[in-house]
C-alpha cells in the first residue's frame, strides 16, 4: 500500500466544484471525492504556511511543536510522519514544498550534519527528498528569500529559460512588448505567464511525481506538495483567460465588520494586501487567475489519476487532497490568510482510501471536526502501525472512512503567531503576546487573543458569513465560557510526554516494588516475603567485614 | 566565578534552624543564609524527584519538558543548564544524583551514542559526570531498581564492605546480633547504620566534592546532589540517637481533612506509606532519623564551607542550597511527597551570591514567589550570558539578590503526574487524566485535578496549616476563578518556540520585503523602486529565450 499525500498551497476549501463553487469545474478533485470521502469541516492548525505544515508533518499542534511562523526552525528531534512511517516499514518522500527551516543550532549542538542520512532527515522535516522546492524564489536587494538550490529554476534553465531567476521572469511574469510584467503586480494577473504551459510549476511537479512513482518500490508515502495556487497570481495560457470578472463572486464582507473591530482584525484590515484586495479591480483581475491556477492543478491531478489507473495502482494507493490554509481574496476586507474566518482556516480535505472497508463511504461527505494533524495518525495507521498517541495529537480518520461513528473531538483548534509581522509592531505587543487561538465547536467560533486584547466570537449557525462578532456586543455571551473551557482543557493537555506511551505507563505500575523500593515498611510484614527476603535479617547471616 | 549548586533530596524547607525548626540546629545552612538570601516562598515544579529535577536542570516546567515521572526519559535535544552554561564558557559537572533517564530511543533515532561527548551529555542531562550516583540501590526479586554502576557501592567494596549491595547491607541497615536490620523497615530507624560514619553516603559525596574542587579549573558549576535525607531513614552513629521522640512535633493533621476529601487526596491518604506515617510510633522512630540525616548533611556542608574559606574561594563561588521537594512525614495524614501542601512542594532555597552587589542583602530573607526553574536562569546570568527567555521559563534571581524589587510573577506552578502509581489505578483514570496542577499566588493555593475531579483550595493567610479545603464547601469561591485564570494564562504560554528568540523575531520583521516577497502590489508604486527594480519591466530588457 502507498500514500499520495497531495497538498496545494493556499487552496480555499470552497474553490472546488465538489464543494459547490458555481463557476470553477474541477472534475478531477471531484473524481477523488467520488472515490472517497470529502471532509466538510477540516481545519488547518495554523493559517501560515510554515506553522500549518509543521503541524501536518508532526501530527502535533503549533503550541506543541513551536515552529509558529515561516522560518521558525522545527526543533531538532521533533518527530515527523517520516519517523512514524519508516518505523512502520513505509518510506516517506518529499516532492515539492515543505516550508521547513532546519534547527541548525540544535543540529550543531547534537553534532548532526545534513550530509548524513539522519541529519538530512532532520534538516528536511523527516522526509527523504526527491525534490525540495518551496516554490517561492522571490528576489530583492538583499538577495533570494530562499537561499537553497531551486530544482525548478534548474529545470527552467535546462530548458533554455535564461537569466538568474527564470522562476520569476518566465513562470511568474508576463511578457509585454518585450518587457517583463511581474506576476507580483496584481495589474498583470490577467496576462498569460511567459512560459510554455508544460514548463510551468504545476505540470513540472506533476511530471516529477509520475517519474517518482514509476521507479519507487513500495510501500511508500509521497508528499506531493504544489506551490500553486499560492501567489504570485499569474498563470500561463490557456488558463490565464479561462475565467472572467463575471465569474468572480462579490466579496463576502460587511461594513459592520469595520465598526469597532477587534484590534488585531482592525490592524490586518489596514495592511497592504488587505487594502489591495478591498479594491474591486484587484479582485476582478486576481481571482480569475487564482481560478485558472486551480483549474491547472485539477488538470494535472487528472494526469496522476490516469497514471495510477492505467498502471493498476488505484487499488493500492491512498490519495489525500488538501491545503495548508485558504486565501481571503478580499472577503472580510482581507487578503492572504491570517485570521480564522473559514476562508482562511478551513481547508479542503478529500481522502480516498482504497481498502474494501471504505466501500460504504465512497462519494460521501463527512461533517466531523477534522484537523490537519489527523493525517499523520491516519497514515501511520494505514501503514499498519499503532498510532503513538503520546506523540501524535491528531486522530486516525479510518473510522470515518469506514463508515463508523467514533467518539470524536468536540472542538477544533488553530493558532496564529503574528509576532514577526508589521501588525505585531503596530499593536506594540511583545512577541509572546502576538498569539491568537481559534476554538471552533461546529457552531461557535472563538478567537482568543493574547496580550489583553478582547476575543472575537461567531455563531456559524445564525451567521454563516461570520460578519457578526458577538464578543463585540455580548462580553458575557454564554458560548464564550464554553469555548474558553475548551481552550483551557486543550492548553493544559499533555503534549510533551513524548518518550513514554500510555502502555509503557500501565506496564510500569508497581514494578519498583519488585526491584526493592519499599519505603513504607513498618515491620516488614506488609509485603510478601519474596519481595523482602534480601532485607530480612532473620533469613541471612551477617556478612563478614574483614 | 564558580557555582556550587547543592541539592539535598527530600529535605523539607522547615527542617533547618534558619527556617525556624525548634530542635534541629543547622549552623552551616544558617551560615550560608547569613552570607546570602533565604527565599521563604520557593516552590518545586513537581513533588516527584525525577520531574522536579528535570525542571531544575532544564529551567522549564514539567508541562514543557514532559519528563513527568521518575524514569520518564527526558526527550533528546531538550536543553539543560549544562548547554546554557557551556555556551557561556562555564563547565557544568555532576557529583551525585539526577534521577534522569536518557531518551535511548530518541538518541538511537538521531544516531547518538553515549560513548561520544555529545551523546554522554544527552544521556546525563547535560552534565559532565564526575560521579553519577542516584543513591537508590534498592534490590528485589527482579533485580536492582537502578541498573547503572554505583560509584558508591564500588567505594564501599573498595573499603572492604562485602556482599553484592553494601549500600543496603551496611549504609542503609543496622546490625542486630549479627543480622542485617534493613533501613527499609521503620522499626529499625532508631538503630545506627552499620557503617563507619565517614563511609556513609553524605561524607563520601562531600569528599568527592572536595576532591573535585581541588582539581577543577574554573569557571565551573558543580551540581553536588546528595541522596540524603531521602529514605531509607537510617543514619550512622552518632546521628542515630542525636534526636528523640520528644523532639518530634505533633503531626500537622486534622480530622476534617479526612471528611469528604478530594478523591486524589483520599486515595493518597489510604496508601501504604500514608498508613504507616499515620502511626505515631512510626513518626517517633523515623523523624529523629530524618533529623539525624539532616544534621549530618549540615556537618558535611561545614566541611565544604571551611574548605572554600581556607582556600580563599568563597569570594568567587556562588552557593545554592536547595531540595527537589519535601516530605510529609505524617502531616496531612500522608507520607512521602505527592500533593501540594507546603510540607511537600515548598523547598529550602538559600543563595549566597559572592558579588559585591549582593552585599546589601546578606543575611536577609526574601518572600517573592520563587520557582526551582529560576536557578537555571540565575546561573546562566551569573556565568555572564543573556538568559535565553524563549527556552528558560524561570527567571534570574539576581535582582532579588542585589536588593532590587523586580516586576515578578504573580503565581507559582507545580505539577504532579500520578499515572504510574497505584492511586492512578485505584481512581481508574486514563494516564493522561492522572495529572494535578498547583497554582499558588502567595495567599491562595489551588490544586486542579484532570479527569473531572474537583479541585482543592486553601487560603494560607486564614489557614496556614492547609486544613480547610475551601473547594469542598464553596464551589464558587472567588479565588477559584482568579487562580484558574492564572492556570489558563500559564497553560497557554509559549513554551516550545525554543529555536527563535524574541530578538530574532524583532529582527525578522520586514526582512522578507527586501528579499522580494511583495504579495500586495496593485501596480508596483506601493514600494520604493529599490525593492522593485528586479520586477519592473520598464527598467529591464526582456531576456532573450534562445
Amino acid at each position: 500500500m502507498n500514500i499520495l499525500f497531495i497538498m496545494y498551497d493556499q487552496l480555499r476549501w470552497d474553490y472546488l466544484s465538489c464543494a459547490g463553487h458555481p463557476h470553477l469545474h474541477t472534475p478531477n478533485f471531484d473524481r477523488v471525492a467520488q472515490m472517497g470521502v470529502r471532509f466538510t469541516n477540516a481545519y488547518a492548525q495554523s493559517t501560515i504556511c510554515g506553522a500549518s505544515r509543521m503541524s501536518f508533518y508532526t501530527g502535533r499542534y503549533v503550541h506543541s511543536h513551536g515552529a509558529a511562523w515561516n522560518g521558525f526552525p522545527l526543533r531538532v528531534g521533533e518527530q515527523t510522519m517520516g519517523d512514524h512511517l519508516r518505523a512502520a516499514g513505509m518510506a516517506c518522500w518529499l516532492i515539492g514544498k515543505t516550508h521547513m527551516t532546519a534547527d541548525a543550532d540544535g543540529m550543531a549542538r547534537l553534532g548532526l550534519s545534513p550530509d548524513t542520512k539522519i541529519g538530512a532527515r532532520q534538516a528536511e522535516c523527516g522526509f527523504d527528498v526527491w525534490h525540495r522546492d518551496d516554490g517561492l524564489w522571490a528576489q530583492g536587494p538583499d538577495g533570494f528569500y530562499d537561499e537553497r538550490r531551486s530544482p525548478y529554476n534548474e529545470y527552467l534553465k535546462s530548458k533554455g529559460y535564461d537569466g538568474e531567476n527564470p522562476w520569476h521572469d518566465y513562470a511568474n511574469a508576463a511578457d509585454t512588448d518585450g518587457d517583463i510584467a511581474s506576476g507580483w503586480i496584481f495589474a498583470n494577473a490577467d496576462k498569460a505567464a511567459n512560459i510554455a504551459e508544460e514548463d510551468s510549476e504545476t505540470p513540472w511537479l506533476t511530471s516529477e511525481t509520475l517519474r517518482f512513482m514509476d521507479q519507487a518500490k513500495g510501500p511508500w508515502c509521497a508528499h506531493v506538495s504544489y506551490i500553486k495556487p499560492h501567489w504570485p497570481y499569474i498563470v500561463p495560457a490557456p488558463y490565464h483567460n479561462m475565467f472572467g470578472a463575471n465569474q468572480v463572486p462579490a466579496a463576502a464582507r460587511h461594513a459592520k465588520e469595520q465598526e469597532d473591530a477587534q484590534p488585531v482584525f482592525a490592524a490586518y484590515m489596514q495592511n497592504r494586501i488587505a487594502q489591495a484586495f478591498q479594491r474591486d479591480e484587484v479582485r476582478q483581475k486576481v481571482i480569475p487567475a487564482y481560478m485558472g491556477l486551480i483549474k491547472q492543478c485539477d488538470d494535472q491531478l487528472g494526469r496522476i489519476l490516469d497514471d495510477l489507473e492505467e498502471k493498476g495502482r488505484l487499488e493500492s494507493t491512498m490519495i489525500v487532497l488538501t491545503s495548508d490554509h485558504g486565501d481571503y481574496l478580499g472577503d472580510h476586507w482581507l487578503g492572504e490568510k491570517d485570521l480564522f474566518h473559514d476562508q482562511s482556516v478551513k481547508i479542503p480535505m478529500i481522502v480516498y482510501d482504497p481498502r474494501a472497508q471504505a466501500d460504504p463511504t465512497r462519494g460521501t461527505t463527512c461533517d466531523a471536526l477534522v484537523e490537519s494533524i489527523d493525517l499523520a495518525a491516519t497514515f501511520t495507521s494505514f501503514a499498519g502501525a499503532t498510532v503513538p498517541a503520546h506523540i501524535l495529537e491528531g486522530r486516525d480518520l479510518a473510522p470515518w472512512l469506514h463508515g463508523q461513528t467514533p467518539h470524536w473531538r468536540e472542538y477544533a483548534i488553530s493558532e496564529f503567531d503574528y509576532s514577526a509581522t508589521p501588525q505585531g509592531a503596530k499593536l506594540a505587543l511583545a512577541p509572546r503576546d502576538c498569539r491568537l487561538f481559534m476554538v471552533f465547536d461546529g457552531r461557535y467560533k472563538l478567537m482568543h487573543a493574547e496580550g489583553g486584547l478582547r476575543p472575537m466570537l461567531f455563531d456559524l449557525h445564525e451567521d454563516p458569513d461570520e460578519f457578526d462578532d458577538l464578543a463585540k456586543t455580548s462580553a458575557d455571551h454564554p458560548a464564550l465560557e464554553k469555548l474558553y473551557g475548551h481552550l483551557h482543557e486543550w492548553s493544559r493537555r499533555m503534549s510533551q510526554r513524548v518518550t513514554v506511551s500510555d502502555a509503557d505507563i500501565l506496564n510500569k505500575r508497581g514494578k519498583s516494588l519488585r526491584r526493592g523500593v519499599l519505603p513504607f515498611l513498618v515491620d516488614g510484614t506488609e509485603v510478601p516475603a519474596e519481595l523482602f527476603e534480601k532485607y530480612s535479617g532473620k533469613t541471612r547471616q551477617k556478612h563478614a567485614k574483614d
